[in-house]
């Protein structure tokens, strides 16, 4: 069987996130690409992506891959499937990979990021995209805790709540900020991210910013594991994963 | 009385247009508005706007009046209207203003963008503000075609079916073309626009740049009235009323 690798982008406002879930009520986007292949397929489809997204968390790079049987080239693929997708969710890219290529297990980094209005005024224009926050940010502060945030650590204290995973230590290498007009952009570029890591760090630097916290609380985070000592998980809706690294 | 001038924004997906419907089952944006402030002064006001925009489209700047006796200072209104609206209508102006203004009949122009993306495969992030065209382009004739949209004409061609208004003669005072990425927006400055006249514009000019139709039809249509002549009506969710100018 042969073994392909999609890219995928998507308005995560209407799913209960990536994961496919035992609940019959909530519908995510692993679910709604796996019904779009068994129809076009003719047969059950297994999807493996990259990593969970969160409940209302976008894609503009997800990735996710699987294997079929099939006479469909590539070309065509994405628009077979596409037909059968609603309007929120789109494949952008369709390859045909070697056997071992695993979404997850072959990743070797991710971009996220997480776009904040720094305004006063509510703006109600593509306010699914982005988070807004109204304190005043100090630019030279949030930079350098920027750098606080790169390396390698034990980022327990920036984890959900409940999360499964036992080994927190993580490579951030790098964290940006853009600004543009009112919108600050925070890219953050790492091996991997743990639940909520990406949205407690962007609170975390608002804060910094907003000199309601000190940027030694990174470090002291990092040595004690204690998530009261940074911001506040900012909603999901202002991040975005952005691209997906292989080899 | 005091007469107060708002500017407001909106995402126009959830709404039946702007204009107050008798349908009890359709909710507009001027309802959202007035139920707002209506809660905010204890009493029944009244809200003129400065135009329709029709169910799904969008505002940056859509400008409406409404006279009331209060002592809250301006500066203070902005926040206590929007603490009263949902999160896609939000109020971004306040002013006190001469009692002779009208939003609709003071207005002396207006401005529209229209966003196209031009791309091949469907693009879910965003796609509630941009309606997507997979035709290839020719910037060279969508541009000479523009400049056949502007001046003083009788635009009756490009006006819905069954509109009220008699008079369908208008001043178009600019339509540009601005390019970035695979994004094409459509500027129109007017003194005031038909029903559809924009989306139908934009569609028109979609399809002489596809080599569908020859830009002679603009002419054809002045000449004629006749509807048929032109590029179909492009969906509403690619449309922004982005500024109303006053003296």
């Amino acid at each position: 069987m042969a073994n392909f690798k999609l890219t995928i982008q998507y308005d995560g406002t209407a799913y209960e996130g990536w994961q496919a879930q035992k609940r019959a009520d909530s519908v995510t986007i692993q679910e709604t690409l796996e019904s779009a292949l068994a129809d076009l397929f003719q047969k059950p489809i297994v999807l493996t992506g990259a990593g969970r997204t969160d409940s209302g968390v976008h894609a503009l790079g997800q990735v996710a891959n699987f294997r079929v049987e099939t006479n469909i080239p590539c070309y065509q693929m994405a628009r077979a499937i596409n037909v059968r997708l609603p309007e929120d969710i789109s494949v952008i890219g369709v390859e045909e990979v070697n056997n071992d290529f695993h979404a997850r297990i072959s990743a070797i980094g991710k971009h996220y990021r997480y776009t904040i209005l720094n305004h006063s005024l509510p703006h109600a224009y593509g306010n699914r995209y982005f988070y807004q926050s109204h304190y005043t940010l100090d630019e030279t502060l949030v930079r350098e805790a920027c750098t606080y945030l790169e390396g390698t650590h034990d980022y327990t204290a920036f984890c959900a709540a409940g999360s499964q995973v036992e080994d927190k230590v993580r490579t951030v290498y790098r964290v940006n900020l853009l600004r543009k007009e009112n919108y600050w952009f925070f890219d953050f570029y790492g091996e991997g991210f743990l639940r909520n890591m990406v949205r407690i760090m962007t609170g975390t630097l608002l804060e910094i910013g907003a000199g309601r916290l000190d940027k030694e609380c990174i470090t002291k985070a990092y040595e004690t594991g204690e998530r009261a000592l940074l911001g506040k998980t900012v909603p999901a809706k202002g991040l975005c994963l952005k691209k997906v690294f292989y080899k």
